[in-house]
């Protein structure tokens, strides 16, 4: 036996949740103890999400106590708060690898392990999952096979959520879900849900009856002396009714149970194990703390310590690598100023954000000018129609939703929005590939499936200008659904208010003139184009350069320039190559019957694990280096002095 | 004045609601009367919706009585039961061409009137943009404008209507839903609000939590004679208290009110007065029946009058023409019972709908194996991740959604099935135009926006037989989505119970061989356009015709070898030519560096009216005539004679 003390002598027994089930009850606590230290230490130094895996500590390591995982199936909502369970459960040692490139993923993924039985990332995804596997086991007759949704109190505002509890109260199935009640999603949840579990949590409601009844006896109080004792039995008998006949989850058909305390690991154990025996559907309600057990975490910002980059574990201070030169902001940032800037003088312009203020940057308008920018928790459906009914009335909302969220609000951008011509702009933040969150967070979709929808303006700043501009450009109208979409990150101007100036709508800009062949990009990515073209120009090609900037409507005339000129044309875009921006210039070829060599780069039709956004786009070969070597494969006979004569 | 008595006196006199409101009270019984015979005697005749509109006459009447549209604003959710709304909102003289080619729309509609405020025809989006009108009149300082959302108890089982109420809750609005509650979708409702529905309408939680009083103040009625007294008046207390405090829809912030009769006018005409004055959100609670009024469809299954067809209005027999030879089924009724035959010999299949089992002839396996067959409520998100839940265990669901409708999942299949690459049969009905319910119902896009998504299969069947084969060839696999789309509507064989064929995935098939040109078409419309073929061929053009099949993995055997061939290609497709099949034959020619014209016909980037999908394919200009023409512009040198001996 080594002589050196671990810190974790614990939870280094623990391979898998197996191991943890042979610790003494009365030791559990100290597992705990070690599995919030071991986060805190990895985190601190490598970063990642960091307030939600702390405040689920003692729910982890209850649940895979009382169940016996993997056999029993647990789902974990979003995903992001999954780290104890991901250390307990084989991958304590590769914990240092999460969410780098080829490493772990940040999320739950039924690839990387047997006990990860639902790939997560989106919210509210757990009821409606875990209903699915309940019921399949019922239906195999797997009948000691229990299954359990643990979901925050912001993923129960999505509607699909409700959507699974409206099911799940009638179908057979004995499904747990536990409700994390922190109320916070990344920013503090808003909405009447929340101020319903805060009520039930601190009993007003179940007050406010006692109250009544107690002024009915003392009304009554000429029946005699022995109100007072009826009251209190009227008191319970009015409790029991409450919480059994009137909980909302009670309506829904889910008995109801806590709230308790989410943080007394020895006694979620003893709940737990009671409700393991309990058939049909149900609901734990626990109340646990983000950043729960690490004092700055508790004591500090929630939406800070959601993800706080690496931080200094004694002081809890965060450490920010300050440049030493002016930096590019990031391209949310430059939304949420931009917005201000425009709705100052535009009194029109409403911003509504579905639960992500600080993520897209709202919350400078929501701070600015409170009555006129609206979080409407996590609910994109809602944020689009919503949206689309205030632009019924001459408002202009600028509705921002991640790309790969936007997913969620198809069928309202459809059917609210586009069908209706309404006036909405829709800004899609996060929209290629996203970086480490991986293919759950990367917004490769949205050209292709916002193409194909007639009224809808298909865009993309370069820049963080074209970003104002094209904002500034949707507000001038007077109807019809403007999209604007860009990525996670920074962009590449420091000094970047610029006037503003109006785009015309569908119109592209030759950003280089050109012999040899044409690259048409779109976005962001054109930026590391030019870097790749001024690579190809030193080595004596001569590649013309063309910044698309709207998929749809395209620019017709700057597309006859090219392929009146250009037998070789390259397009390149930070989203999927199948119904991009690249098949958008097919399709104008073949309506005008031109005819040419043409090569797509984008994000190929497969889906793309996590890692840096520059990882990423080599991998996907749209990076400088990708689209150098593209020229050279389409122009392979041409030699290096030959170009510069050409 | 006339001396022909009208049969709609008071009726004649209302053009728009003001005319109504100069009505005295005491008379509205009679308008309702009338109202409910002019729908009777025009849809029995032309068609349409019924049991919905007849069931809410009492409610259209009075909210148009009380609140000054189309000032105050009245916005219906799915608005197939705004019928009487569109003939008391100068609709009346145009009311016999409802859902008829270039006639008035089946839906709300914002083109063509004021009083429609908000176009509806997918379910649950009342609520939210409502309330997006509610808040935006406050925001403008429009006080005393009122909105009301009329949301039947179906609709509120969505996702999106739950988004909205935990919004409205907290909100800054007057908005008033009203809650028409008649315990049906097109299908009887299922899931646990419908029963808390019924619950509260039967005052059974009142009566339980009465019961439970009772018996406490038995036990202590010891404390004397007078405990009967103190219990009437806990009684009122614990009554009173339930309704403010516990109802679902209190927790969630919104005054609920009710129930109420919703076919009293008088008193709905009352209490919509009070609830004027009432600030903040608040729901009221109508009971309605189906039907209404019409006796045969009061006594009927409100499933078959939800939309019945021409009837005798006196018998209420429902005309039914009888062909004299046996005609093609319906693709539906091929799914339903094809489904049952599979399920029949492989135990893991199962069955999945959101609220149309009867349009999606679900109901025929939910029939024969209840265990197996799930009706989860209007509520696609949730329909597709329950299906991923149940593939993660081993069975296979066909989870079958109208294309239109599978929008609203669209992030739950990109997300929770071909991200997780599971198995789930996606089965679109109604894919392509879908006729007289218009745009809001056409399967324009999932071409499009299936196709951009890995792991996708993309398919759609020329007819019954393949659509079986599909089906039996998606059931083989072993992972991964599927999707199947078809349209509305009946095939093309008569004897299409066919034996089961696999069909080797991502192939096409070669329907008939020529020279001069080729016809790619997917799906049904190339029954249609082998009718131009045929037609062509006539006039002595040699016309090759592919069924590529699967618009996902293409079959590129097949396009080598048509261009190889051909310099001349036509693709044809009811789905959208943006970023749909043509899109990806196109994309094929650029990767593999082929140069030919290609046109593609299909539905063009603009949104489609309603109509017969005849009228509908012609007007798109992909029916068998377009097909013609298409071939002899791109042909347009040779005459008849060449073409025999080309």
């Amino acid at each position: 036996m080594s002589q050196t003390t671990s810190p974790y002598p614990l939870l280094e027994r623990i391979i898998v949740p197996s191991d943890l089930r042979e610790i003494p009850e009365a030791q559990l606590d100290q597992v705990c103890q070690e599995l919030r230290d071991f986060i805190i230490d990895v985190v601190s130094v490598k970063g990642g999400h960091f307030g939600a895996s702390l405040g689920v500590v003692e729910l982890t390591v209850a649940l895979h106590y009382v169940f016996n995982t993997p056999y029993d199936q647990l789902v974990w909502d979003v995903g992001h708060q999954a780290y104890g369970h991901k250390i307990l459960t084989g991958r304590r040692e590769n914990f240092h690898t999460n969410r780098l490139y080829k490493g772990l993923s940040g999320f739950p993924k039924r690839s990387e392990s047997e006990y990860d039985t639902f790939g997560v990332g989106h919210s509210s995804t757990s009821i409606g999952g875990a209903l699915g596997m309940a019921v399949a086991s019922k239906l195999k007759g797997e009948l000691d096979r229990h299954t359990v949704a643990v979901i925050g109190d912001g993923a129960m505002t999505a509607g699909m959520a409700f959507e699974a509890l409206n099911h799940g109260g009638t179908a057979n199935s004995d499904l747990l879900v536990v409700l994390n009640d922190n109320c916070m999603s990344i920013d503090p949840n808003v909405g009447a849900l929340k101020e319903y579990l805060t009520d039930i949590t601190t009993s007003q409601s179940y007050n406010k009856v006692k109250d009544e009844v107690w002024k009915l006896l003392g009304k009554v109080s000429k029946f005699g002396p022995n109100a007072q004792a009826i009251a209190q039995k009227v008191e319970n008998a009015v409790k029991a009714a409450l919480l059994k006949q009137s909980n909302l989850f009670e309506s829904l058909q889910f008995r109801y149970f806590g709230p308790v305390d989410g943080h007394d690991v020895e006694r979620l154990v003893k709940v737990l194990r009671d409700l393991k025996d309990i058939p049909g559907p149900k609901i734990l309600h626990a109340v646990t703390m983000k950043g729960k057990g690490y004092k700055p975490a508790e004591d500090g910002s929630p939406t800070v310590w959601h993800s706080p980059g690496l931080f200094n574990k004694e002081t809890g201070e965060i450490i920010k690598v300050l440049p030493k030169s002016p930096q590019p902001p990031k391209y949310q940032d430059v939304f949420g100023h931009t917005i201000v800037e425009l709705a100052e003088k535009n009194p029109k312009i409403v911003g509504v954000t579905p639960a992500m203020p600080s993520g897209c940057s709202l919350n400078i308008m929501m701070k600015a000018m409170p009555d006129r920018a609206f979080d409407v928790g996590i609910a994109e459906q809602h944020a689009v129609t919503f949206s689309a009914g205030m632009a019924t009335q001459g408002l202009i909302p600028f509705c921002n939703i991640y790309s790969s969220f936007m997913q969620r609000a198809y069928d309202q951008v459809v059917h609210d929005v586009a069908l209706q011509n309404l006036h909405v702009v829709l800004c899609l933040d996060r929209g290629g590939l996203a970086g480490a969150d991986g293919p759950t967070h990367h917004g490769a979709f949205d050209i292709a499936y916002f193409r194909c929808i007639p009224n809808m303006i298909v865009s993309a700043p370069m820049n963080e200008e074209e970003l104002r501009n094209l904002m500034y450009t949707a507000q001038l109208r007077d109807n019809g659904p403007f999209s604007i979409r860009y990525p996670r990150g920074e962009g590449v101007m420091t000094e970047w208010k610029t006037p503003f100036r109006e785009i015309t709508i569908g119109t592209g800009r030759k950003l280089r003139s050109g012999n040899d062949i044409a690259v048409l990009s779109i976005g962001h990515i054109g930026n590391i184009a030019a870097k790749g073209i001024d690579a190809l120009q030193a080595e004596g090609y001569s590649v013309a350069h063309y910044d698309i900037r709207f998929a749809k409507p395209i620019d017709e005339m700057l597309l006859h320039e090219v392929f009146g000129k250009f037998k070789h044309v390259i397009t390149i875009e930070d989203g999927s190559i199948m119904g991009g921006m690249g098949s958008a210039v097919l399709e104008f070829m073949a309506d005008h019957g031109y005819q040419a060599q043409v090569k797509r780069l984008g994000i190929p039709d497969h889906f793309i694990e996590h890692g840096t956004q520059k990882e990423l786009y080599t991998e996907c070969g749209f990076d400088d280096v990708a689209l150098v070597a593209a020229v050279k494969e389409m122009l392979p006979a041409v030699s290096k002095g030959n170009r510069a004569s050409a």
